[in-house]
């Protein structure tokens, strides 16, 4: 130990590459290159910048901070402990082990501090562009004249990987498009990724490509000297109409005599010889986990935090004083709180569907229910990727987002800001985005587009089941109902392989009431993203006796009775969507047999299958065979334990959609039929 | 009519504008504004400069044309018809009907001169990209000092929504990488997309960011001036090192007076009324579909096809003179045939991993496969999105492929090109340029990510199942085996999602032989992509008795004589990858409790489900309860029928992965427990 500690900026850096080095060594496991490469840069940032109170992980206006080279996550555990926040050195010790608060990549909701999980490349970036633009829109909506209660900044770290990924280009250009001024990117421009030296794969001029995007971009500058970086971030904090990247020229495992600059660096334990020689050659003498008081001490947060807060706390009070409606409504939307007259709103949508008994298509069946939602829930943000007249998200209360040329959020002469999102043809970075802003909070973002390129989209609908989120996923056009298209368009796979997600509930609504159902159902559930798969074509509405059952994911819509057969019923015919007026049918035409079958209409097998057992039995009797029908895959209907499943194992074709629907089997003669084969009569 | 007929290239532009409304009009349904405002861009291209032959479009250096914006498929369409392609004006009046040869979108196999299925955006100029790949190697291979018989182009149009998808951002990015000068993109610049003027949420400077991946940028030139789109292709031709992407500013819905710059035009029928209106504005007096005979006869191209198909031949039949060995090759490559002793290759590399029997991961077990077959198939062309190390999807005979800073291939001492690509992180571009590759010929492309990520390429998946073309997805790190990387990375639901795709082999391979005959299978399904999914950790050789029935993709592996028990089963334990090992201890376990359990390793379902049922029913007889193990979600495992399911319907920790196995379940013990609750004993 020395006994004069040296307390300057390369030794707080250091202790990161400490702790980052011999957590990785102690699982056997994890990624020093990057926690060591950025260290100098998180100094800059966190001790000279970042707003945050390490005693109040949730402080509304608090600056965001994503990691989304999230392999690097011992960076942020290790800035995470050294400034203050409940995560104790015992939690570093238990890096990557089983329920321990450091798990391979930052998680949130598992570890405070951490604002979004992070690992699966160019999502990072992308959630803090969503939340950069949450900032952006909460403060033109509640700030006033000398009130500037939101006003933080979102930093993000990323690296080479993320820049190559598709979606990091999806999310900058809307960044730029959107002028988020208060989103700065911190590049760790280190030259090397897993496979090695990046030149023979990837040759871009990142920052030409960035102001290609309308971004502000800084350096390159040297990504180990604090104060340049310090420089560079008080730069782009200047900036008031475009997002900034700072490029930062780093080493990959900077200080690791054999390892740095190496892609060997990036991804294993540098093994106990090579932490003592990064231990002599970086002046850091100490013990494993140890970290001497004077730096503890030099990197603690917690003073400077907790008077940055109160500080905004004396101002946030006299904003409660001069502006208390607003701040109700501001408290209640960042709590994620619905308004105290959502369950009247929800009865109203519903209660209007049933009363109107309209024939609309399941996607104009969902703008009518949004009509509702949006009239009465400011927070919710709606948005397509470029379809927008055929998902129907726009709403009369949701005008168009725009900004002007200075960067502000343009304001309408009824003094709204916009609440519809023009995504373009980024079908990932929207989802992703989607995610951002319900992270930051105070929106419940939705957002549209075709059922089939859920593809396009889908790992970030797993991060937002993952992580708990309340996102809406409106994908219409959902089947072969889509038509002349073809199958390049018509989902066929796509509602079978949502419902594999852990954590998603899908809907597939089968009329305006079942919609309405879904919608408010989706909001109600403040921890899990909901997709919503909603026709092209026009569905009828479905008569039911008892509608609050819809609630409960399946219900009997139709005992023989409904079709004039005083018996009961000797088969379940179970259907979703589009295709629960088909089993509706085939059950008048099976009465006229004399066969009497109920119709269970399932919108959502996701929320059944959390129904109490007996719920569950009442509705398919262990008793009476059942025969599924959905235009889609048949695979995940067996679990049912069903007799016959009518769907589609192979793709569709581009024809009109009743061509189709005859063509591959959807007709009531075929149903009919099928249920005959079953009984056996 | 006219008497005398104007064949200006204004005219013969006028030609596919009539077509193309005339078309969509007939179905009321379709996208006349790209054809419309393309039709210029069209004829310069295909009238002075593709190298192509009506008559026989599957000559093999004819030039590639890719329409990204596949949307716009009545341009194509006309293009064929109007060229010479065996495509009559009946199919065009039959647009989007069912089982017509005119598609909603483009779709390869269905229309003679169509290369590559489009429709879902950014994944065409990606297959382009592919192609243009695959030339430049096969000419690199191939050509000889004066025999250049490896000599074509690659053209693909695009629009607005193509380069807003993030696919566009790591496909291009890698065309610039790898210098491919004979790729020529035109990019169709109207500043519409289908939420109207993509001012508000496009502002990319296009031009600048095509600079940053290293393009050669032409543009931006007037797309309505045949002269000079004919002008800045010639340009883009003499592109020694670089591929070009030549801007045309044009109107989408050209010549229709109300609906040419509107949205409206994208994507709907004119009207009968604006058609009438803009027949007159065009100057085209013409009936619907009739095309008089002096603008057929300035349209056709089968001459000059035919003679540049010749020319072509006569140079051919020289290299086959002088290079017989080299064209015998060549021929077998582009007609995707195997070689002659493939079947001699599978047998030694399957018969090596059964005598050998060693324990390794799958991933392992692959790579050893792997150099079997890439020692003995020069067509493999393997590749991984930055996780070479990991997904060891790199042999001794495929170095890495790498380009000159002229532009060449770099050819290595031993006069080898690079086999293995390192496509950088960017998995549905890598996707998307694998279908490319295996769309032009001459080439089996592979590629490996972490299975997680499959969720990335997804769509592109999808699209080689659809186009049903021979790629290999080699998907490594298959489940919570993965371990300490946690939640994020442990694939959970992806098996079980693939397994939906229609037309897709899935493979998860329990040990070496299995995966030895996966690849196997893989390489001889000339019209079917597969996925091998494969374990991080290491997994047990299985003795078998039978190693041939592994083709039929599930089979009976341990009958409990075995484990020295002379009963008949009584149960079937069936099991994949990782957990085949599982079934077997638990076998063993039973056995001791005189309970006779049959083991089925299932590698791939997919193939099982396409055996003749009398083998399903030999494997699965009815009479025997299954219980089902894969660490994955349950859902697709009630289709064979089973008692019980031990999977994850939840996601997974960041822990080692022993302690995941066993926090989740996938001990001995908990299938014992499950097969003695199943039978009661």
């Amino acid at each position: 130990m020395a006994d004069t500690l040296d307390t300057s900026p390369a030794q707080l850096a250091n202790a990161i590459r400490a702790l980052a080095m011999d957590a990785v060594q102690q699982a056997n496991s994890g990624h020093p290159g990057a926690p060591m490469g950025m260290a100098d840069i998180a100094v800059a940032l966190w001790k000279r910048h970042l707003k945050h109170n390490p005693s109040d992980p949730q402080w509304v206006d608090r600056d965001r901070f994503v990691l989304s080279n999230g392999h690097g996550s011992m960076l942020i555990y290790a800035l995470l402990h050294l400034t203050g926040y409940d995560l104790p050195i015992e939690e570093l010790k238990a890096f990557r082990q089983m329920h321990s608060k450091t798990p391979g990549h930052p998680e949130v909701g598992v570890t405070p501090g951490v604002e979004t999980t992070t690992g699966p490349l160019g999502q990072g970036i992308s959630n803090a562009v969503g939340m950069a633009l949450a900032e952006k829109l909460l403060a033109a909506e509640f700030n006033r004249e000398g009130h500037s209660v939101v006003d933080h900044r979102t930093y993000a770290f990323l690296g080479d990987g993320c820049l190559m990924e598709g979606i990091s280009h999806e999310a900058c250009a809307l960044a730029g498009a959107w002028k988020l001024n208060k989103l700065i990117a911190l590049y760790d421009d280190n030259g090397i990724s897993i496979d090695g030296q990046v030149a023979p794969w990837f040759i871009d001029d990142t920052p030409a490509r960035f102001k290609a995007y309308g971004w502000n971009v800084i350096g390159p500058v040297d990504g180990h000297d604090v104060d340049a970086v310090d420089a560079a971030i008080a730069q782009a904090k200047t900036s008031a109409d475009k997002p900034t990247l700072i490029v930062c020229k780093t080493s990959i495992g900077k200080g690791s005599p054999n390892r740095a600059n190496t892609a060997k660096a990036h991804g294993e334990a540098l093994g106990a010889e090579e932490i003592a020689l990064t231990r002599a050659a970086i002046g850091w003498p100490h013990a494993p986990f140890e970290i001497p008081a004077d730096i503890a001490a030099a990197w603690d947060c917690r003073t400077a935090g907790a008077a940055a807060q109160s500080d905004w706390e004396d101002r946030y009070s006299l904003y409660v004083r001069d502006f208390p409606a607003l701040a109700v409504d501001f408290e209640r939307r960042m709590a994620g709180d619905l308004p105290d007259n959502f369950a009247e709103i929800a009865v109203a949508a519903v209660a209007a569907a049933h009363e109107k008994a309209e024939t609309v298509a399941s996607r104009k069946a969902s703008q009518i229910a949004l009509e509702h939602f949006t009239a009465a829930l400011p927070e919710l943000l709606g948005g397509s990727a470029d379809l927008t007249g055929s998902n129907l998200t726009n709403t009369k209360s949701t005008p168009a987002l725009r900004f002007g040329a200075d960067g502000s959020v343009v304001v309408n002469e009824a003094g709204q800001i916009g609440r519809h999102v023009n995504y373009g043809v980024r079908e990932f970075g929207m989802a992703a985005v989607m995610n951002g802003v319900a992270l930051h909070g105070g929106f419940i973002p939705y957002g549209g587009t075709f059922l089939t390129f859920s593809d396009y989209s889908r790992n970030a609908i797993r991060m937002a089941a993952l992580m708990k989120l309340r996102v809406v996923h409106v994908f219409t056009h959902d089947s072969i109902g889509l038509g002349e298209d073809g199958p390049t368009h018509q989902s066929v796979e796509h509602a079978a392989s949502l419902r594999l997600i852990p954590g998603l509930d899908v809907w597939r609504p089968a009329d305006t009431a079942e919609t309405a159902v879904a919608w408010t159902m989706a909001l109600a559930n403040k921890h899990r993203p909901s997709a919503l798969l909603l026709s092209r074509q026009n569905l009828p509405y479905a008569p039911k006796t008892d509608a609050d059952v819809i609630t409960k994911g399946a219900y009997i819509l139709a005992e023989p009775a409904e079709v004039g057969l005083k018996k009961k019923p000797v088969a379940v015919l179970l259907a979703t969507g589009s295709e629960v007026q088909l089993a509706l049918m085939a059950q008048a035409e099976l009465a006229k047999l004399k066969i009497p079958v109920r119709v269970v209409s399932m919108p959502s097998n996701t929320v059944f299958d959390r129904q109490d057992p007996k719920y569950q039995k009442e509705v398919l009797p262990a008793k009476l065979p059942r025969i599924a029908i959905e235009a889609g895959v048949t695979s995940g209907w067996w679990k049912y334990g069903c007799a016959a499943v009518i769907g589609l194992d192979t793709y569709g074709e581009s024809a009109p959609a009743g061509v189709l629907f005859k063509h591959f089997g959807f007709t009531t003669d075929n149903v009919v039929a099928t249920v005959r084969t079953v009984l056996g009569r």
